[in-house]
């Protein structure tokens, strides 16, 4: 029994000051019904295409301890938007701002035990101290989807499959989306031709990734004043970017990223996969651990300029634990921009009510109507259908009508006097508003 | 583009240090892909039967305002087992250890938009910081149901009647578990009968609350001693406990909650649900928010003592927001102790390899066995079939059968020379062992 005395006053008087806020902390989402279908819609589409692919769903602690995201996460998450702080045992923890710490923590524990190669998904919320904006807030959900062994480019030609596949699911056509890739191993190649150092690289790399929010004129600056490149180096980068086939092909005798390229273009030509999904030198992905091919999926609407989803190759997730490597390609796609993108493309359906059936209950002190209708309700729910019965003994029909159209029922079921005398039922059909009376035994073997 | 001076030496110096581990974080759990799969099973059938009762799913965010559990869960809660901390904009904030309070905060937002009754569930991951062991981690997830807006113990009723169904719906029997009901008001009227003060009520209420995990002598040492009762009192309360029907039926002219009592045992009694459902005179549930019916869901096996579920009804839970009352009813289940109770009567299905298909590429340069192979998936992930393909091209045959065989595949393809030549496919029942081999055409049409 734990101590009344510890009871500590600052709670008390929180108890005691009046009119707490309703609204959720800055940045979350309340999900009412309505807007759980939209979410459920989302996850139950993600999970048929993942599953129709052979990843088998996953997921891992909401918190982990904040050593294995300072070793495997970015910086700018680690140091900027994680949420960390010490448990009451003085351990340093954090919550999860991506998956892929995760996974390789669980891929490592059992690498010996999993037969190759492993395919895994999962759905799971994350939380980033970001400034909430348009298609970003500090909590949402991401899919993600790896696979693990298959070192050939057939493998992200499936995991880009996959997020074409998800897209396709929700009706989007070659219009609204577009998968662009690059490969970090070819952008290495082309800087390394440019004569760039590894300072350099790394700083254009980091313009590219931004390229799609500023100007020419603020990328071209950066890449002068900050990245220190020369005229003619910037005019060579420019001229690959503009138009980089004729170079990529020119490496390809010697380089493996090039070839890696050339391969997947292919393969995505074979499949006919080439409307969705294209080429593009500017991607090139944040985070440190992508090795090949990187991709991002964009939504061609220009009101929604976040990527839908982005992932690719790193060949070294699990040697921090210990163990050999192990090459893996995935992505990850939020729950936020994808919403974003099924509004903008008016792919969101409309959800009908998942209430089949409201039993009525007639206002009278006689319990034998409660009784009828909780059996009626059982015998309906005992058949799959979603029932709700009416609790109350002294409200009028009119009313509890009222309720059932409010919730978009679809039917409505009466027993009044002379429906329990005679054991019949009253259905009323709220959709095209008929109306049968009919004996309850045959609306039961109706419905069955 | 943020600062690289800002990469700090702590994180450098982790990255460094060899061998993480690949162990969760003390008291959380990896869901590895049959882990993922009861977890599912559970989920779904939770979903299943709220939804055939009219509940709506609902979710809220994993971090709320520190003050919200202040104000609204349990000192014990509050002051031992929350999770909280500052975010980095000095806000005090806390992950979820129940849902109860974001439940009253949605409900108070939009209490006069939403039709009444409002019937709701949720399932949600919590966090508590607490000692792992038996049935109890740090981290849980919760099935809670509840419905607003209707007094009567009918609302109770239902209430119970879900999380029976639930059992049920698993296949469990009326030997294995059982519903045991008390009622706050009753509680009070017998403790007011026997004389007791505010503050030893409180003593007792929390010496019952133990009681099944403690002896007789300790628990009447706890009253005597800490409650003060005297022998007279003590006999009294332990003459009530046994045999609590007389002191009820005594009672029911004065006390609402002996009349909650004996309606709902009658309404219990109707429905057919006594074998599930007894009136127990020692339930009380910790929290102060109850009002009236309380009841708990127990594990008939004594391995797994803890409460599989908990609930009641509470009467005010929004006034805090500002908003008028408006009376509730439900509860929570776990899925930590549901897990134990499905085990423990072994009600765990074995759950089938989800896939139904392995592709294998025939191990050869030719890049048309790759081409069929996709072209083959495509067609059977259109056709709704979980299918797998291999992805490379110099894996003996037999390495790929023996994959196919570890993941439990139904069936496996084979496109060899002789096939691709001749448009045919191999199908190899994993089964059954038999194969046979067939036009491709002839193999899609009897798919479809």
């Amino acid at each position: 029994m734990y101590n009344l005395a510890k009871v500590s006053s600052p709670i008390k008087r929180l108890r005691m000051t009046n009119k707490m806020t309703t609204q959720p902390y800055k940045g979350s989402r309340d999900f009412y019904p309505e807007d759980m279908k939209i979410r459920n819609f989302i996850f139950d589409t993600w999970k048929k295409v993942c599953k129709s692919y052979g990843y088998e769903e996953y997921d891992g602690p909401f918190i982990e301890s904040f050593e294995l995201y300072a070793a495997k996460s970015g910086e700018e998450l680690v140091n900027e938007q994680l949420y960390s702080f010490e448990d009451r045992g003085k351990r340093k923890v954090a919550i999860r701002p991506e998956m892929t710490p995760t996974l390789a923590r669980m891929v490592a524990s059992k690498i010996n035990e999993l037969p190759k190669p492993i395919r895994w998904f999962s759905i799971a919320n994350f939380w980033r101290y970001e400034k909430p904006q348009r298609g970003r807030g500090r909590e949402f959900f991401q899919l993600n989807l790896d696979m693990f062994g298959i070192e050939g480019v057939e493998a992200d030609l499936e995991v880009i499959s996959t997020s074409v596949d998800i897209l396709k699911s929700f009706g989007a056509k070659e219009t609204m989306f577009e998968v662009r890739f690059n490969n970090r191993r070819l952008a290495d190649d082309i800087y390394r031709n440019l004569g760039l150092s590894t300072e350099q690289k790394k700083l254009v790399n980091k313009a590219l990734d931004k390229k799609l929010k500023i100007s020419q004129e603020e990328f071209n600056s950066w890449l002068k004043d900050d990245a220190k490149l020369s005229n003619l180096e910037l005019k060579s980068l420019n001229d690959y970017l503009e138009n980089p086939m004729p170079m990529v092909n020119q490496l390809v005798p010697k380089s493996k990223g090039a070839q890696e390229v050339v391969k997947l273009t292919e393969l995505i030509n074979n499949q006919g996969l080439s409307m969705f999904v294209k080429f593009d030198p500017t991607i090139i992905r944040g985070l440190d651990y992508y090795t090949g091919n990187v991709f991002e999926v964009y939504d061609l609407n220009p009101q929604n300029i976040r990527a839908i989803a982005g992932g690719g190759r790193y060949d070294d997730l699990v040697t921090v634990f210990g163990k050999d490597k192990l090459t893996g390609t995935g992505y990850a796609m939020g729950d936020i921009t994808l919403k974003d993108f099924l509004k903008g493309w008016n792919l969101l359906p409309k959800f009908e009510s998942e209430c089949e059936y409201l039993i009525t209950l007639w206002p009278s002190e006689d319990p034998k109507f409660l009784k009828k209708e909780l059996e009626i309700s059982k015998i309906l729910r005992n058949n799959g259908l979603n029932v709700q019965t009416w609790l109350e003994n002294n409200t009028k029909l009119e009313k509890q009508l009222k309720y059932a159209d409010k919730k978009g029922c679809k039917y409505v079921i009466i027993i009044g006097e002379n429906e329990l005398k005679d054991n019949l039922v009253t259905i009323k059909n709220l959709k095209d508003s008929t109306q049968e009376t009919k004996p309850l035994e045959k609306f039961i073997s109706d419905i069955k």
